[in-house]
Formats: C-alpha cells, sequence, structure tokens
C-alpha cells in the first residue's frame, strides 16, 4: 500500500480515500487547498441549520450547500461522491455518535442536505505565510478548541455554545493576525476574542475540550476564532434524528485554491 | 401632515410609515443608517430561496431572515412590525403583480418568512464619504439598473438573470470605488463587472431597464454591481404562489449605522 505525500493532489487524495487506502487525518495534506468541515441532515431540518450558518457566519462560514438528490459539490470539487471521497465520517442518531464508518454510501438516503462548511486550515497556512508560527501545524497536531460561554444565536431547534479554536499568537504580531485571517471570513475570518480566556468562560488555558493542547508563552496572546466543530456540538444538544459529519481533523479536500477565499 | 425631514431617527420614520402618513420613496433618508430590501415567501420556498441568496451573495447579500410566526428583525430593528413599518410594498401571485399597498397586514399569514438583504444605499454613502461623487443620489433619484446577460446560480424553484446597478466612476477613482465597495459584502460588496456593458449583455447604456438614466462622462468608467432587485426578477421568472416585496425605491429602514456593515 502506497503512503499518501503531503503534496499530492486532491483528487488523488480523494481517490485513495473512495478505494479505503486512506482513512486518516488531512491536516497538512494537498497544501494550498481548502479543506472543509461536512454536516448532513435530512431536508427536514435543512431551513433551520442553513439559517442557523446563516445567523452564525464566524463558526459556520458556508462554502457550499448540495441539494437532496445530488452528492456533487459541484462548486468545491465537481465530480466528487460525498458519501465516499472523505477519509472518515461520524454518524449521529438523536444526537448519539453511533458509527464512525469510512464511507456512508450504507446510511444514505435521497432526503439528505450536505453543507460545506470552511475550515481554518486555510488561515492558518496564511498565517504561516504572514511569518506567524503556527507549532501544531508544523507538528502535525490538532488545534486546541475550547467550548464557550458565547451563546450562538439559535434557528428552529438548533442552540448551544460556540466552540473556538485558539491560537497563540506572539504580541508583536496581534494586529498582522487579525489583518490576515480578516481577509478569509469565509473560513471563519477574524478572530471572536482576543486574550482573557475567563471572559469567554475558558477556565484554563492548558486544558483544551477538544484537540492537543498547545502552549502559550510569556510574550504570546491566547486569539479565539470561531470553529467548524460547534455545528457537531450543537448537534448533540439539538439532536435530530439523524446527522452525518466527518470525522474531527478528517477533513473533506476541495478543489479550490485558498487565496480564492480571500475577500481582499 | 407633517413632512419627514432627512435627518429624522429610523423609529421616527418608521412610526409615520405604520401610521400612514409617509408613503414615498426612502432614498436620503435617515442618512448614516442601514436600508434594505425585503422578501416576504412562504415557509414551502423558504429553504430555496435561502440557498439562493447564499449562492448568490453578490445580489442577495442576507442581512436577517425573519422565522415563520414573527413579524419582528430583532437584530436588525428590535420592535419593528414588518407588515407596517416600510411606506410601500409589493405583492405577487405566481409571479404578477397583484397589488402596491402600504400595509400587508391584509395578506399576512403565520406561515411566512421574512429576509432581509442588503441594499447599496449603504455603500453609495461610503463612495460619497470617499470622494467619490454619485450624482442621482445627490439629485434624489433612482440608480442605473439593467437586467445582464449574467446568470445566477439557481436553488430549488429560483433562477435567472443577475440585475445590476451602474454607476459611472471617473478612472482616477476606480481603484478607491472598488476598496470602498469591498468593505461591504453585505451590501452588495465590490463590483461585478468593470468597463465593457456588452460583455454583461447591457446594449445600451444610456437605456436602463429600471431607475432612472445616468450619465457617463468622457473620463467615466461604467461600473457594475450586484442589485437587490434580482430577487424580484427571479421570482417573477420562478412564480411562487405568494410572494411579498418593499416597493422599489421603498426600503426597509433599520436602526443598524451604515458603519456596522464592514467587514474592514
Amino acid at each position: 500500500m502506497l503512503l499518501p505525500t503531503l503534496t499530492q493532489e486532491p483528487s488523488e487524495l480523494r481517490a485513495m480515500m473512495r478505494s479505503g487506502e486512506l482513512s486518516g487525518l488531512t491536516s497538512g495534506m494537498a497544501p494550498g487547498y481548502v479543506q472543509a468541515n461536512l454536516v448532513i441532515l435530512p431536508r427536514e431540518q435543512a431551513f433551520d441549520f442553513l439559517l442557523f450558518c446563516q445567523r452564525n457566519p464566524k463558526p459556520c462560514p458556508l462554502l457550499e450547500v448540495v441539494e437532496a438528490g445530488s452528492v456533487e459539490p459541484s462548486q468545491m470539487a465537481p465530480g466528487v461522491d460525498l458519501r465516499t471521497d472523505l477519509p472518515r465520517y461520524r454518524v449521529f442518531e438523536n444526537g448519539k455518535l453511533v458509527e464512525e464508518p469510512t464511507s456512508i454510501s450504507h446510511v444514505w438516503r435521497d432526503d439528505l442536505v450536505s453543507f460545506l462548511i470552511g475550515c481554518s486550515f486555510t488561515f492558518e497556512s496564511a498565517l504561516i505565510n504572514g511569518g506567524i508560527r503556527i507549532p501544531h501545524f508544523e507538528e502535525g497536531k490538532n488545534t486546541a478548541m475550547f467550548v464557550t460561554s458565547i451563546e450562538t444565536t439559535p434557528a428552529g431547534i438548533f442552540s448551544g455554545p460556540m466552540v473556538v479554536s485558539m491560537r497563540a499568537i506572539p504580541r508583536n504580531k496581534l494586529v498582522r493576525a487579525v489583518q490576515i485571517t480578516s481577509r478569509f471570513p469565509s473560513v471563519h475570518g477574524s478572530p471572536v476574542h482576543i486574550g482573557d480566556p475567563a471572559a469567554i468562560g475558558v477556565k484554563d488555558i492548558t486544558t483544551p475540550d477538544l484537540g492537543d493542547p498547545a502552549v502559550v508563552g510569556e510574550d504570546d496572546v491566547p486569539v479565539f476564532w470561531g470553529c467548524g466543530v460547534t455545528p457537531q456540538v450543537v448537534a448533540m444538544n439539538s439532536k435530530p434524528p439523524l446527522m452525518i459529519t466527518h470525522a474531527p481533523g478528517h477533513m473533506f479536500i476541495t478543489d479550490v485554491p485558498d487565496e480564492d477565499m480571500a475577500v481582499l
């Protein structure tokens, strides 16, 4: 079995996911291409969730919505089958995780609507290009994520706390970090909070609720961005009968270059 | 009867609309406050239309969605009744204009969902503040609008051509005009086209399909932005059983300052 190399094209990597050869984390893969969070819901819940994303663009910036009856995200990756072309999925029934399969063909139904949501990998590349070190990115670890006291704006059945990702930014790079991420509203955009973790309900910055711990140095400021894991936490709160997502860190690799996401 | 003054607060103007004292164009009113396009549809068509807006953010940038059962846009103007607090409405049945009333209380149903869509008045103020003259704004006339050959991205029953608004921009202000409007993605944002009207299907720049003609001087370049009238043209194409909108130029005046719409 061949191991994937970081520089393989999105289509090659997705072919290996489709065949089952590749089922691991996608961090660092296909550098320069947008990776996306996936949320799949029955049509019955789709309006509420689309509205939830519209009201909460920081944690849930929508890249594309694939309507019921289709499995192809024709804007972000024409020809793709969303049921097989991610490395790993999560299936939730009534808010409970029931399965983590590498394909969802066996649970697919014609009334399912698929939502692709921006992922912070894109702006992390931009931060690195801007001279800001992101240690967990270099080490192949996951971002530190926290469930906050910031409430999302509810929509229909969907409500719950915002999840944020944290990066330790050197104080002299703080302005630049805000500027760089502001250019990318469709992949979470500008920070939701700077400094003082307690102000957003984060009690212990060294112990994330999800992901890997990150070191905050003496000259660093903890900076918090809306996180695409929010819909999963909200889903567990809101208990839709069926919800399918990517498995954390096992993202959908699109054909769209990172820079296409920039507004300026 | 008192005449409205341009500097009255949004709430005072809306009270005069509610009582029927004020039923005219809103151009130039409550300067510095966001004005919005209104589209109201039955819940049955609401998912398709929300998705249409998500796929066409240039002509249809969503400011707020008010769910079925409510008439109050709690983010943009708490306390407002959308059925009475605009100066004039349009009621369409199966794509045909049937009425232009000053209140829609008599046609209201509990399954109606209301969409507030950004309006170019906000970025016109910003252009003027940036030293770019907008003659029709100063003269109290309407923008020149054209139905283009640019197809919107369809969603469900909704499809059709994009409508654009045109402003004649002096060539030496072109870069600045792009920069200024790029700061306001939620009120149509950056231009969709610069120069060459024929390239987007505009045959005669002096004869707009909607609104008032505008003069393009010798040193001017015609610049085109996505226009919030697009949903009305698309609705006439798509013929939903019921659709209610504001009457052109008779906008919803919100409580939100223009500058709150800026992303940078």
